[in-house]
C-alpha cells in the first residue's frame, strides 16, 4: 500500500512535468510566423519569404532537440528516483521554469541571428545562457534527489549514481563557453548547441544507456 | 473492481487537472514579447530592450511559481481524498477557470508595473485579486470534500484534515491584503505574493510536509 | 492479459482526449487581450478597459465551462464503455475537431457582442452554432459506442444506457434553439447556453449521477 | 518487476508523446484569427468575413484529421511494441518535431490558397511535402523498432509486423505525389491528402484493424 502511493505519487509527479515539456515544445512552433502579405510581396514573393525564415528554422530545430534531451534526461532520471519529496516538487518546478522559458530566448535568437552588429551576439548570448541556467537546474535537482541517496532507488549501484552525477558537468561548461563564445563568433556559439544535441542523440554506451540499465 | 473502478476515475480526473496546470502555466511565456525591431532601434538597441521587460520577467515568475505551488497542493490534497463526486468536479472545473485566468493578470501586471500614475496600482490589485479568488476557489473546493469527511480517505487522520483546512487562511488573508495594499504600494503588495510563495517553497514541517505523512 | 490490453488502450485513447480538452479550455485565454497602450490612454485608463473587456469575459465563462461539462461528460460517458474501436478514434477525432474550434467562435462572439447592428446576432449565432455541432458529434460519438451495446460495459444496466442517449437531445435542441434564437435577442440566446450549464452544474439526480451509479 | 518497470516506461514515452499531438493539433485554432473590425467593415460584414476564412477551415480541418490519424497510428503501433530503447526515444523525438511543425505550413496554406499567382501552388507544395517529411520520419521510427523484430512484442506475428512495414509506403508516395502536382493542381493536390484521411477514417479490414487483432 505504502508503495502503491508511493508509485500513484511519482506518476502525477511525472505526468505535470511531462505536460509542461510537452506544451514548451510545442509552443515553439508558435515563434515561426510568416510575415505579412505586403511585406512579402515587397520582398520577392513566398518562396523567399521561406527562406528567409531560416534562422527560425534553426531556432526551433535546436530548441524542440534540446528541450526533447531534457525531457530524455528527466525521464531516465526518475526511473532511478523512488521517491518523491516536497523540496523535489520545488527544485523540479525551478527547472519546468526554465524549461518554460525556451520559447522566449528561442525568437529572440532567430529575430536577431540575421543582423549585423552587436545585438547578433547578444540575442545568441542569451540564448546560451537560457540552456546554461536550464543545465545548472537540472544539476540542483539532481544533487538533491542523489545527496545521501535519499530519493534514489536502493536498487540503483553506487557507481550508476555517481556516473550520472558527471554526466552533468559536460553540459553546464558546454552551455556556458557557448554564451561566452557567441560574442565571438555566433556560428561557433550554435555550433556547440547543436553538436551537444547530435552527441546526446547518437547511440553510445554511457549516460543515458547506462541508466537504462539501472 | 469498485476500487479500480475508483482509482481509474481519480486518475482521469487528475490527468484532466494536470493538463490544465501545465498548460496555465506554460502559456505564460507568450506574455513575453519581444518589442517590435524598429521600437528596439529606437530605444537604444537589444540589451536595453531586454533590460526593460524586467517586468515581464517577474510576473512570469512569480505567476509561474505560484501556480506550480497551487498544484503541488492540488496534488497534495487530492492524496487525502479517495472518491470523487460530480460536485467535486464541478468545483474543480470553477477552480481550473481560475488558474487558466492567470496569464491575463499577468500580462496587464507586467505591462503597467513600469507606469508611473494611478493605473500601476490598478494593474496590480487585479493581479492580486485573482490569485485571492483562486484561492478562494481551493478552499470552497476543499470544504466540499471535507465536510463530514465524505470524500475523504477513511485513513487520513481528523488532525490532519483540520490542518489542511486552516492551512487555507493565511493564503486568502494574505492575497486580499496585498490587493488592498497595491493601492498605497505596489513593491509591496508584489513582495507579499512573492514571499508567499517563498514561504511555501522553503522546506519545513507543517501542511505540505503534513499531507506527505498522511 | 487481454484485459489488461484492453485498459491500457483505453488509457491512452483518454489521455489523448484530456490533453485536447485541457488545451482547449486553456486556449481560451489568449482570447482575452488588453487593447494597446495607447488605445487605453486613449479611451479613459485602465479600469475601464479592463471593464469594457466584459463581453470576453463572458465568452471565457460561458466556454470554460462548456467545455468543461464536456469533458465531465466525456469521462463519464468512457466509465460505461469498454472497448475501443477503431471506429471510435475516428468518431472522437471529429469530436475534439469541434471541441479545439472553440476559442475560435469565443473570439468573434466576444468581439461582435458589445456592437451594434446586425453582425452583433451573427456572432452569437455563430458562437450557438458551434456548440449544436459539438452537441451532435457528441451523439454519434455516443450511437456508435451504444448501438447494440457493442463497446458497453456488459455490467452496466440497459436502464443506464437508454437514459444517455435520452439526455443527449435536450442539449442539441437547446444549442440549435439558441442558435435561431440569437437572431431575435443575442441575451436571451446567451442565456440559454449559460443556463444549460448552470443546470448541468447543480447537482441533481439524472444523466450525470446515474453514470456515477452505473 | 522487469515487466512493470518497462511497462512504466513506456507509460511516460507514450504520455509525452501524447501531450506533444494534443498541443500541436489544437494549436491549429490558433491560426485562425478574425481580420481586425476595421478591415472587416470595408469588406461588407461579418458573415462575408467568416466565409472568407474558408481556406482557413479547410486548413484545420485537414490538418486536424491527418495529425489525428497520425496519432492513432503513433497509438496502433505502440501496441505491437514492448520495450523503448534510446534510438527509438530519438526517433520518436523527430517524429515529433515534424508533427509540432503542423501549425505553420497549415497557415501559410491557408493564407495562399486564395491568392492567383504562382505563390499559391508553393504554399501548398510546402503544406504537402511538411506531410510528406512526417510521413518518412514515420517510416524511419517504425523500422528501428521493427528491424529483427528488436522492440516488437514477441507474441505479435510476423505478418502482422510485415503489414504495417507494407502500410506505410501508401501514404509516403502518396503526400510525396500530392506536393509534385501541387505545383498543377492545388485542387487536385489537397483532394489527395483529404482523400488520404478519408480513406484511414473509413472503417475496413486491413493495416489499422489488422493492428486491434495483433
Amino acid at each position: 500500500m505504502r508503495s502503491d502511493s508511493e508509485s500513484s505519487q511519482k506518476t502525477r509527479f511525472e505526468a505535470f512535468s511531462d505536460g509542461v515539456f510537452a506544451i514548451a515544445i510545442t509552443l515553439l512552433i508558435l515563434e515561426i510566423r510568416l510575415p505579412s502579405q505586403e511585406t512579402i510581396d515587397r520582398n520577392g514573393g513566398l518562396a523567399r519569404a521561406l527562406l528567409l525564415l531560416w534562422p527560425s528554422y534553426v531556432g526551433y530545430a535546436i530548441s524542440f532537440v534540446t528541450v526533447g534531451i531534457m525531457w530524455a534526461n528527466h525521464y531516465n532520471v526518475m526511473r532511478l528516483i523512488v521517491r518523491i519529496d516536497f523540496a523535489l516538487i520545488v527544485w523540479n518546478l525551478l527547472l519546468l521554469m526554465a524549461i518554460s522559458f525556451t520559447p522566449f530566448p528561442t525568437a529572440v535568437m532567430a529575430e536577431y541571428l540575421p543582423h549585423a552588429g552587436h545585438d547578433r551576439h547578444l540575442a545568441v548570448g542569451f540564448y546560451c545562457l537560457a540552456f546554461s541556467l536550464t543545465a545548472v537546474l537540472y544539476n540542483l535537482f539532481w544533487r538533491h534527489a542523489s545527496r545521501d541517496r535519499r530519493l534514489i532507488d536502493p536498487a540503483v549501484g553506487d557507481a550508476v549514481v555517481a556516473e550520472v552525477t558527471r554526466a552533468y558537468w559536460p553540459g553546464i561548461v558546454a552551455y556556458f563557453t557557448a554564451a561566452v563564445l557567441s560574442f565571438i563568433s555566433v556560428t561557433l556559439a550554435l555550433a556547440i548547441v547543436a553538436g551537444l544535441d547530435v552527441f546526446y542523440m547518437l547511440p553510445r554506451r554511457g549516460a543515458h544507456v547506462g541508466h537504462e540499465e539501472g
